[in-house]
């Protein structure tokens, strides 16, 4: 039967499975905020849908649902580093977001590192937390090795999201959050399973050939959006938050775990900046400014990013979120057995 | 006849011609050493084709060939702030940029802000003369209004160029600068001078509907590269580079100049960000790394962005650089009659 419940009651039976899993109160915690928050957004696809992806990696033993991350270095300048320790990136990147704030409005701009966590999440959960402080925020982070880079044959790049938040006084953040890849690869496992070829464009087989065949795309490779630019945007994810802080690469991540079937262990990169004080003894404030270019782009019919996801969410926290029987049953079934639930 | 000039002879001519037009040592210099980069580079549409550009801007009156630009505020934390009073951006960065490098080198990552600057030059220049200090870099700049966003019908964006840099120790470094529109609007230029048809995604004509005509296309509006995603990153660097530095957005350049044939004047944002400071205290050396990755790109037949612009310079720098009878005669002309050569 379906069920139609509250954020609340609906992240708190998530933590309890996790609970159940043997995961600690603050990876709990955290991931249940940013699950049922994909749920409430309608964001299907970073709902519960996750929860079995976070069982089976927790049962792999390749995140550790127990630790405690920890700030790590002082004030080290504009930098704040927080250690996952091997847990969920959620929980590090909770606790490092208030560093982060501060950090940024002292001084106009700064960046948080998450080191040696398990990243299995939309990014704009990020994005938005930052928004909230008043801040601008880009984050991004590498995956594991599906994409070719422009012009080559095999995968070697992530589908490694890049996502912006600009805050907006009084209503929800102007927020992008996309994969560098032209489709995500669920979007191609879906394909394959309806029995659908994929649109041109999408991906290489494993001659580096293109290929409309969703087998042959997921034996071969995926390639970046907009050609060599998206390429480009999706090196720079690998050289600066895996790389530059000390993280693993998208290929490393799939020479750590062997499959990507687990959730990625890696790092990710947000930097703050504080609009108020790039702007200040400038004439204009940043804020009202911004509305104006919001209004320019809807009023000639095109769309701000995430207006739909904002929809939904309103919608549910108005008339709560409904589950359908199967899903509800799922959580029963989640809760009861634990990480006896996944292979 | 053609000429064979050493660099630094093609730029002290180049460097005459501004002095000849009436500007002061700082401007003219600084603009000589980018115009003449850009041509060693190959880059033909970012040299001397450029001085015209220059010339006519200063002419109408729209920048100042005399600012003398000036670091403002002081030590404010991680951002460095030049006004370029109306110049050119080229000095205002020159005297930035060793700050910015203390500054990022310092706090691990900083911002350089340039207001009320001209920019004509191609953003690379930039990017790579903070990777001289070891440094990663991200650039970005709006520029007029003659893109639409994705799914609108109007020009609103700017062809808003993004540029990254990341060092590459002992040879020339990782740098990408690409427009973030389909194609830059000298490309529909060249399409239309030459008779020819565009091709099909670039473009939308005046009713917002989609062209491959040239003439269509420049009456119409350009369209972001990537769909949606690049009209995301598009919009960001309005917000970042535009409203957030209290300088203007693509529309209000257009606004302020009105037309598209003098150089934008605007802003720019500049992050340098130190892989030494990010990657401290982590395993491995991020340059080291970094190499590995290039490899890995290479390895498998795809090129890294800038290649042929460094194959160009290695040329230039052992041979000279050649200018056709018709560009060596210009060079003179301009030198002959300064302003006057322009309408």
């Amino acid at each position: 039967m379906k069920q139609t419940l509250s954020f609340e009651t609906l992240r708190e039976r998530i933590e309890q499975i996790f609970l159940r899993a043997g995961m600690n109160a603050v990876q709990a915690g955290a991931l249940s905020r940013a699950i049922a928050a994909g749920e409430r957004d309608g964001c299907k696809s970073h709902g519960i849908y996750r929860i079995e992806g976070v069982l089976r990696t927790l049962k792999a033993g390749k995140v550790s649902g127990t630790a405690e991350p920890q700030i790590v270095g002082g004030d080290d300048g504009a930098i704040v580093r927080v250690d996952a320790r091997g847990g969920f990136s959620n929980p590090a990147f909770e606790l490092g977001v208030p560093v982060l704030a501060e950090r940024a409005k002292r001084l106009g701009l700064a960046a948080l590192v998450v080191n040696d966590c398990t990243h299995f999440a939309a990014l704009w959960p990020e994005v938005e937390a930052v928004t909230e402080h008043g801040l601008a925020a880009m984050v991004m982070c590498p995956s594991y090795a599906t994409v070719a880079p422009a012009g080559g044959t095999r995968p070697l790049l992530g589908t490694n999201p890049f996502a912006f938040g600009w805050p907006r006084p009084g209503r929800a953040p102007y927020v992008f959050d996309f994969a560098t890849s032209v489709a995500a690869r669920g979007e191609i496992e879906l394909h394959r399973r309806a029995g659908n070829q994929l649109p041109e464009g999408w991906a290489i087989d494993t001659d580096g050939q293109p290929t409309t065949d969703p087998e042959a795309a997921l034996a071969g490779a995926m390639l970046p959006f907009g050609g060599h630019k998206g390429s480009a945007i999706s090196t720079m994810i690998e050289l600066l938050a895996g790389i530059m802080i000390g993280d693993l690469t998208s290929p490393e991540v799939l020479d750590f775990l062997g499959t990507t079937t687990l959730a990625p262990f890696h790092g990710e990169l947000v930097i703050a900046l504080s609009p108020e004080k790039f702007a200040a003894g400038r004439s204009g404030d940043p804020f009202a400014r911004a509305e104006l270019l919001f209004e320019a782009i809807q009023g000639q019919g095109a769309r701000l990013p995430s207006q739909r996801r904002f929809a939904a969410r309103e919608k549910s926290l108005a008339d709560g979120i409904t589950l359908s029987a199967d899903e509800a049953a799922q959580l029963d079934r989640w809760l009861r057995l634990g990480l006896d639930a996944v292979a």
